[in-house]
C-alpha cells in the first residue's frame, strides 16, 4: 500500500476481492434444492457485475479497524439483496436483457423470477445473521430498513412514470430511497459488525449514502456522454424511454418558451426518436445540464469523502477514497 | 376459564385477540408514504381471514408462560409475512377473487402487488425486530428459514402442477415446506419470545408443524365434503383445477384398472367439467379416501396435542388444545 502509485493498488486490492466475492457467489446454492427455484436464483447472482455494494461492506469494516473475514457473508448479504431489487425490477419495467442476458422473466417466466426474487431476500437475511451475534438486532433493523427504502423508492419511481413533472428535490427524495439508501447500509453494516463505535458509523452512513447519491446521478449523465461501446447500451436510452432523470428534470427546470416545450414532448410522447437524441444532447449542452449533473456529482463525492475524516484506519479510509474517485472517473 | 363449558371461553379469548389483531392492523400503515406503495399493502391485509398465524404467536407464548403483550408486534409479523405469500401467490396462479374480494393484482396491476409483497417482508422484519432482544439473531433466523421453506414449497408446488404423478411422501414435503413450517414458525418464535426453554420451544416447533399438516389436509379434504355456502367456494374446486391434492393422489395410488384411468385423465386434461364432480366423489369414497385423509388429520392433531404435556402454563395449553380440536371440526 506504501507503493508511490497507491491508486494502482487499491484497485488490486478491489479485484482480489472481486474475485473471491465471485468464487463464493458460484458455491453458493450448490447443494440447495429445488432446482426450480435456486437454478434461477443462481442465474441471477451470477450474472456478473462490479460488486460493489459487498466490496462497500467490505471496506467500511476494515475503516473501523475491522477484517475483511467478519463481514464476508454480509457483503455477499447485501449483493443477494441488490439481486432481489433487479430480478423483479426487470419484470416491473418488462427489461429482455441485462448485462447482455436475457433477464429472468425472459429466460425462466414471471412467475419463477418472482420467486426467485422472494427467496433471495429471505437468503440474504440468512447470509447476514451468519456475520452477527449481540448486534444482531441492531444490524437486521439497519438491513432491513434499507429493504423498505427501495420498495419505497420504486413505487416512486412508478408513480413519476405517470406524472408531467417531478421537481429535482423530489427526484433526489427517489434516489436516495432506491439507490443511496442500499449504499448507505451497505456502510453501516460493514462499520457495525466491524466494531465502530457510533460516531464512526454515522460517518460511513453518510459516506454511503452520499456516494450512492453521486453514483445515481453519474449514470444518469453516463446515458447521454459515455461511449456506447464501454456503456453497452444505447446512448441515449433514457431519452428513448422518456425516463425523469436528473438531467431531464433539471433541463425541465431551467427551460423556457421552445425549450421548455421540447422537453414536455418527450413527456407526453413517452420518449423520443433515435434521431431525436441529437437535439436533445444540444439542449442539455446549451442549458448547461451536463456542468450541473458534474458538479453535483462532485458536491455528493466531496460531502462522501470529507466524512472519512472520523475514521480510524487509514488503508480502509485510503480505499474508501480510491472507490468514491474511481466512480466519478467511470465510464459505464 | 374455569367455567363449566371451557371451550366456549376459548372462543371468547379467540374472538377477543382477533378484535385486537384487526384494530391494530388497520393502524399499522396510516402514515406511511407512498400512498402508491401503502394502498396496496393495506388492501392485502385488511382482507380479513381466520388471522389463526397470529393467534398461534400469542398462546404459544402463553403456553410457556410468556404474556400476550410481550409478543403482539411478533405476531402482527407472522401475518404480514403470510399476506406475502398470498399476495404473490395470486399472481402465480392467476387468481382473480380472495374471501370474496378482488386479488391485489387484478384490483391494481401485476407490478403493483409484486412490490406490494416485496414491502411486506420487510415490513414483517420490521414489526418482528418490534420484539426481540438479545435473543433477536434466534428468532429472526426461525423467521427467515420459515420464509425461504415457504418459497421452496411453493417451487414444489408449480413443479408438481406440471408432473404426471406425485407420491404421498413427496406430497407431505411440499405441504410441510409450504404450510406447515409457517405455523411451526409461529409456535416457536411464540415460544422464545415468551421465554420458553429449549425442550419447550421444541414442544411448541411440533405442535406447530403437525398443526400445520393437519390443517392442510383438512383443506383438502372440505375442498370435497364441505357446504358449498360456508366454504365460500364452489365444492369440488380442487377437480375442477386439477389439482394434486391428498385425496386425489392417495387415490392415484390405491387405484387400478378403469378407476385409476379415470384419475389420470384428470391430470391429462388439467381438471374436470363441473358435472363430473359427482363421478370424482363416488370414486373417493369408494377407495375410502376420505376416510383416510380423516385418519391423516386425527394422526397430525394427536401428535400436535401430545406435544402440550412438555408444556408449563394451563391456560395457554388449554387454547392450543382447544384450537387443535376446532381445526378438526371446522367447515371452511
Amino acid at each position: 500500500m506504501n507503493n508511490s502509485d497507491g491508486s494502482k493498488n487499491y484497485s488490486l486490492v478491489y479485484r482480489k476481492e472481486l474475485r473471491k466475492i465471485e468464487s463464493r457467489i458460484a458455491k453458493l446454492f450448490l447443494k440447495r434444492k429445488p432446482g426450480s427455484l435456486y437454478e434461477p436464483c443462481s442465474y441471477v447472482i451470477s450474472s456478473g457485475g462490479k460488486r460493489l455494494r459487498p466490496f462497500l461492506v467490505l471496506i467500511s469494516a476494515k475503516a473501523v479497524n475491522g477484517s475483511f473475514s467478519k463481514v464476508y457473508n454480509a457483503a455477499l448479504a447485501v449483493e443477494l439483496l441488490h439481486n432481489f431489487t433487479l430480478v423483479h425490477d426487470d419484470i416491473m419495467d418488462n427489461s429482455d436483457k441485462r448485462r447482455g442476458r436475457l433477464t429472468a422473466h425472459k429466460k425462466y417466466d414471471v412467475n419463477t423470477a418472482i420467486l426467485a426474487g422472494d427467496n433471495l431476500i429471505a437468503l440474504a437475511y440468512e447470509m447476514l445473521l451468519k456475520d452477527c451475534d449481540d448486534n444482531s438486532k441492531n444490524v437486521v433493523s439497519t438491513f432491513t430498513r434499507a429493504v423498505i427504502e427501495v420498495c419505497e423508492g420504486q413505487s416512486l419511481d412508478k408513480d413519476f412514470e405517470l406524472r408531467k413533472s417531478v421537481g429535482i428535490k423530489e427526484y433526489k427524495e427517489m434516489i436516495y430511497k432506491k439507490t443511496a439508501a442500499l449504499a448507505e447500509m451497505c456502510c453501516s453494516i460493514g462499520a457495525q459488525l466491524g466494531g465502530g463505535n457510533n460516531t464512526e458509523i454515522k460517518a460511513l452512513e453518510n459516506f454511503g449514502k452520499n456516494l450512492g447519491m453521486a453514483f445515481q446521478i453519474q449514470d444518469d449523465l453516463l446515458d447521454i456522454t459515455a461511449d456506447e461501446k464501454k456503456l453497452g447500451k444505447p446512448v441515449g436510452g433514457d431519452l428513448l424511454e422518456g425516463k425523469k432523470t436528473y438531467l431531464f428534470l433539471r433541463a425541465l427546470e431551467k427551460s423556457k418558451g421552445n425549450d421548455k416545450k421540447l422537453l414536455q414532448a418527450v413527456i407526453k410522447n413517452k420518449g423520443i426518436k433515435k434521431e431525436e437524441i441529437k437535439i436533445y444532447k444540444d439542449l442539455y449542452e446549451r442549458l448547461n445540464i451536463l456542468t450541473d449533473a458534474k458538479k453535483e456529482i462532485i458536491h455528493y463525492t466531496d460531502s462522501a469523502i470529507k466524512e472519512l475524516n472520523k475514521l480510524p484506519n487509514e488503508e480502509g479510509k485510503a480505499l474508501l477514497n480510491w472507490l468514491a474517485n474511481s466512480l466519478i472517473d467511470r465510464n459505464k
